[in-house]
């Protein structure tokens, strides 16, 4: 799975994400991903969380669950870009555990910028428009800008 | 959207479900689906989480973001079935705030049920089955028994 | 242990609140005692989390766990108030499984009121130290104003 | 405060630990704790979550909060035992920033050995107080065997 996603980051998991089926619970997939998404934007100097002009909000989400990872492993989280819109963005998000790239799963997450005091949708900045597009997967659909 | 969804049950958000920008974070809409899917299926009878012989594992899971909501808000969760296969059930779950019935959420769960100790799927039991029928939606497929 | 705080609300447990061992995980009472007491603060009108001038943060928390609670009970916790310092607030927290009243747990919370936007320490306002008064244990000692 | 623990670890921060104050919230740090002190014993070979006879289950905990700390910042812990007692353990934790050493807090957790399938106290193996007293703070109180 490693070659599909252009950006890697690790995400250890906790004792408390196991829950009493012995595995990381469904829902922890999504703080991953959400926590990775958020670390490459501010890594990038597209978000800054306290003083930022704009932030993503998620409007849609998805996972599709492949193998269970439990407590004490690291999920690795890779990213990319299926769809840059005028104002949104749909990351796609590969989970592997990270000892031996066992695939995980594979999630989606849409993000739409907007105003951080108005909470407005607003067209997302060349900046942000030029980072993402390292992200993108290959043949994907730009919107003109 | 109280009258799309056959079973409702409450979660009251806490106050560390609200992330930074102010509303729950997009994790917790997934642990309050899957706690009402399971609270419904130990009223029914049909889950020991100690005990049982099978449980339910998520294969995916998805979300789709209507509105936000803040904690001190109660969320009430509606449940219904939208398909039910050999061994796997595909929940539909209604998020609305409980004080003015705002539609905050919709989202999609598929629980493949397995043995507990082998956690290798096994076919839903009748009882399984003859519950959950009654949360089936009108004109969905049904699997052969 | 129910007469011995004059407040009380529920906070449902959630699935994934079950960790590993089959019991609410250690961190969901903290969880729970901060739900309680801001949920308390916001009916009382002494805390608007968007708006407010002052906010509660947590200096000091503490815990002693007396019987296991598990998903899919109800907490019932309790609040009284020990001590009533110049900018500090020091809760003591009881929490008892709603459906018979085994004492789960006994906790403690020690808030800093500071303003809102230099996050540095201010007096509690007359209108918080009266509305708290209500709540503080019989004998506690109460700094002059 | 590096010096005065013998064993240290991080636990990044996630997105959703950070809470509508834009800090990481008060319960994040007994998670931060629970899966330093149980990632030690599972390195030690003293904890096996699956097929172990014995486990510790939190009877106290609690946790002085120095600074804040937020996401995307990453928590380094640090462990050592302040008390062994005949099947307890008393464990003693600082949390300092990773980048700066910012001292964020002081913690206590104190754990109780059972049975892992009678949930009884049963006695510290002679190899748990082996590993163990290598974390033993200078002076500190150990029980006769």
């Amino acid at each position: 799975m490693r070659a599909a996603y252009p950006y890697w980051s690790e995400v250890p998991t906790r004792w408390n994400d196991n829950d009493v089926y012995g595995h990381v619970n469904n829902s922890v997939h999504y703080a991953a991903m959400d926590t990775v998404i958020n670390r490459w934007m501010i890594e990038q100097g597209l978000l800054d969380i306290n003083d930022g002009d704009s932030i993503g909000l998620c409007v849609e989400s998805g996972c599709r669950y492949l193998a269970p990872i439990e407590y004490p492993d690291v999920l690795a989280v890779g990213l990319r870009i299926a769809r840059l819109g005028n104002s949104s963005v749909t990351w796609e998000v590969g989970l592997v555990r990270a000892r031996d790239q066992l695939s995980v799963a594979e999630g989606r997450f849409v993000h739409v910028f907007v105003d951080a005091q108005t909470r407005r949708p607003r067209p997302l900045s060349d900046r942000h428009r030029t980072a993402m597009e390292a992200l993108l997967v290959d043949g994907a659909a730009v919107t003109a800008r």
